[in-house]
């Protein structure tokens, strides 16, 4: 089925997700609607995970945490079920991926807490209605993300450094870039930096560590943001015993509107 | 020791409150750094408080927590010691007070986890600054606080309604006093309600359930925001086997300054 023909609300959309009718890459689907990152951890790591995220709410801007053994995200998406209305999983045991599956129903687990967390979607779709172009929305890309020298905050046994995406912006629209995203703190908020990558270690910025290099047009300079894959390279550094996310682009689509998660 | 002779930085505050130098009230000490609510509690229970307040960030807005066992804030204010450097604690045990102390050192455990929230003094500070009178300020009073028929959204054990705090502001400056809490989430930001007491439960808004009661003067209306009462009322409830708190009016000193709480 094609992003154009979907359904419009996200419990509909869930719910062909649901019964494997809709399995591709969540972008542009639902406009207007927050999607989010998924991680899920037992519940022996669950305290630390979640200090973790409130100490690095950049990073990791937590929209709903479910309690352990609980599947319904009753306060973004009520009647939603996490173990099945997400299109792709990723299965991580001891810190290694081993599997990538469709839905978590052999998985499931009474002791798994499940962590929603904002996505670039919501900013991104800001800047764009802001009439700041994205080269990867434009290309069909994926955004360039690296690993940097920023250390986030410690919480329990996860610790590591932050991952962030750059975006090449005309350096006229800058400071609009900077007010748009501000408003969303709930996805990412505002750039943790502009102008130059070496000084978050950033050798090359043509090698991105993740993602696609976006090259740069006359005027533009590189902003960075904190990026939703900084809490799950940290909890895989901590190889617990089992971590399922969301397979790479197959988000989580909430209730919520981007309008909810904006700060005024 | 009066408040006029205090020396100013919040470490030389909380070293005269560690050796028992100063056990007063700390409103207006430290002007421009941020004050907190504390909240301790066994960890058996300490996921569910923290889901809680990451599920109800208006009445608890998370400064800081630390981890079990441990007792220096290393976030908001290194090398202090969240076991003496409040001027008195309240001690409760299965929901009851049973003792009010000038420190910690006996009672401190290993599995005790620390929360340290957000409180009205910064937002009040901005008010102030933004020309809006505060009654309880120019009264030496304290602020009319009820309990509501708003429910928190309930996490694990914790469950029960909002706490509000009541401030009668000029009509013609309830926008601006919008405007100037919008800006501190972390010190419960923006008001809940404006305008009518009975929309929120409250029969007579001249007979608080905590505090003191404010008047009107013309043209005044009730504004009304989330309140640090609501995460001590809602623990209590749910009669922990142990709980401490900072008494009334007794706050933490944190190194953060109110400006480093503002959303934008």
């Amino acid at each position: 089925m094609s992003t154009q023909t979907l359904p419009k609300t996200p419990a509909e959309i869930r719910k062909l997700i649901r019964h494997n009718q809709f399995n591709s890459v969540t972008g542009g689907v639902a406009p207007g609607y927050v999607q989010a990152n998924l991680a899920i951890l037992p519940r022996d790591v669950a305290f630390d995970f979640l200090l973790f995220c409130q100490r690095n709410p950049r990073p990791c801007p937590l929209l709903e945490v479910i309690e352990p053994g609980q599947f319904e995200p009753k306060i973004t998406s009520p009647g939603a079920d996490i173990r099945t209305d997400i299109p792709r999983y990723r299965v991580f045991r001891d810190g290694q991926m081993v599997d990538e599956v469709t839905d978590l129903k052999d998985l499931w687990r009474e002791d798994l807490v499940s962590f929603l967390l904002g996505c670039s979607f919501t900013f991104e779709s800001a800047m764009v209605d802001a009439n700041i172009p994205l080269y990867h929305w434009e290309t069909g890309k994926n955004v360039a993300m690296w690993r940097t020298n920023i250390p986030t905050t410690p919480a329990g046994i996860f610790s590591g450094p932050m991952v962030v995406s750059m975006r090449p912006i005309h350096q006229e629209k800058v400071v609009r870039a900077v007010q748009v995203t501000s408003r969303f703190p709930g996805a990412h908020g505002a750039p943790v930096h502009i102008g130059d990558p070496q000084t978050l270690g950033i050798q090359d910025i043509n090698k991105p560590h993740y993602g696609d290099a976006a090259p740069f047009s006359e005027g533009q300079v590189p902003v960075f943001w904190a990026c939703g894959v900084t809490p799950q390279a940290v909890a895989l550094q901590s190889k617990p015993s089992l971590m399922i996310t969301h397979a790479p682009g197959h988000m989580f689509i909430t209730d919520m509107r981007d309008t909810d998660l904006a700060a005024l």
